[in-house]
């Protein structure tokens, strides 16, 4: 699959943007039918531990923990804004490429006060699937793993 | 309009050079003759207040804003630096494309120390004029709207 | 030479990514054979003072230097992450071109901590060897200079 540099750069540019917006059927829409999401605190990948703070691996796995973070978000009221860093297209294959983004997640409270929140690299394989480039295995590898009990939304 | 992607990227890479390098005359030159500029905090658009915390409606309202904001700036010494992530083309009509892009902003004081003055969100609105793009509506949604005082340049 | 956009969006996208998982024989490989690599505080730059921070007027010489500083690191443990904004094509010329990118530079501790850095720009000139592009001169206008005595990566 030919790694088309604008449709790899508007998904990127919609998953940050969907999440800022709490758009989150939008976001889902982004996955692949059969999908994976984690977050996994670097240094757990490093090692070559498991353990996440979460993990999906399926797309119904993850619209429950969405709507459920969407309950917890109720009692936690922020805004996020995402600044996601160029992506780095790093393999290219038949049927799907592997592309790595810095991000670094802002967090703004009702006073107006920001701050940031984490930071971290997104290593994803996509596929190309109803007509768009779609996140078949995304990786939140988290740079920041000291907020896990803050996690109210996905990053 | 077709959204010419490198044209869109190279007007918001303008965009936040031009304020951090207080080149003020090129950073004009990027708003169409007929144009509104406005900073909004996030919290009164979405309740639809109009009240902003900046808003021109033409370019000499803006021009005369910039004039005001380098003669403050004198007693609040300080530098930007605006980073952009990447824009998201949301509409795309005959005439004008419709363009988001998340931001933060940090100043660095005369000591030396760096640190985040505020994120936010570009809405706007891009015409062709002149033989390039420009904005012809640029809404700021800031998240950070605990510092309107210390506004000393446009972001 | 005409300044191939993706190319220079990948070239940015992999300096920042190298540095964050320390990669760095690749790194190196980013720069042309005859190269320099300077970081300079904004101020010094401003009234033309020579003195920087780094001075590296040779592959050779950045050689040593990255031995050096990952010496350094293994006293100062910690994690960069990289948030480059968009860059931006300044000059075009036969042989060179000059580009221009924002960066925010984040650390994070062993304890997963993270805070913002550094912030400044990269004012580059670029040529094209050995079959891609290459930093030729590569000029880090630091705003962060407060901390120099943690410079333990390149930026």
């Amino acid at each position: 699959m030919i790694a088309d540099r604008p449709a790899v750069y508007d998904l990127y540019a919609a998953y940050g943007a969907l999440i800022d917006v709490g758009d989150w059927d939008a976001w889902l829409d982004l996955f692949a039918v059969a999908c994976r999401y984690q977050i996994v605190p670097r240094e757990n990948a490093e090692l070559s531990l498991p353990a996440g703070l979460i993990f999906c691996d399926s797309r119904a796995m993850l619209e429950d923990r969405i709507m459920a973070l969407r309950e917890a978000n109720k009692y936690n009221i922020h805004w996020d804004r995402h600044v996601i860093g160029l992506p780095r297209v790093i393999g290219d294959a038949d049927a799907e490429i592997s592309v790595e983004a810095p991000f670094a997640v802002y967090q703004s409270d009702q006073e107006g006060s920001s701050r940031l929140f984490a930071t971290g690299l997104y290593r994803d394989r996509i596929i190309s699937e109803r007509g768009g480039l779609r996140f078949h295995d995304k990786v939140v590898l988290l740079d920041t793993f000291a907020v896990p009990s803050l996690l109210a939304t996905p990053l």
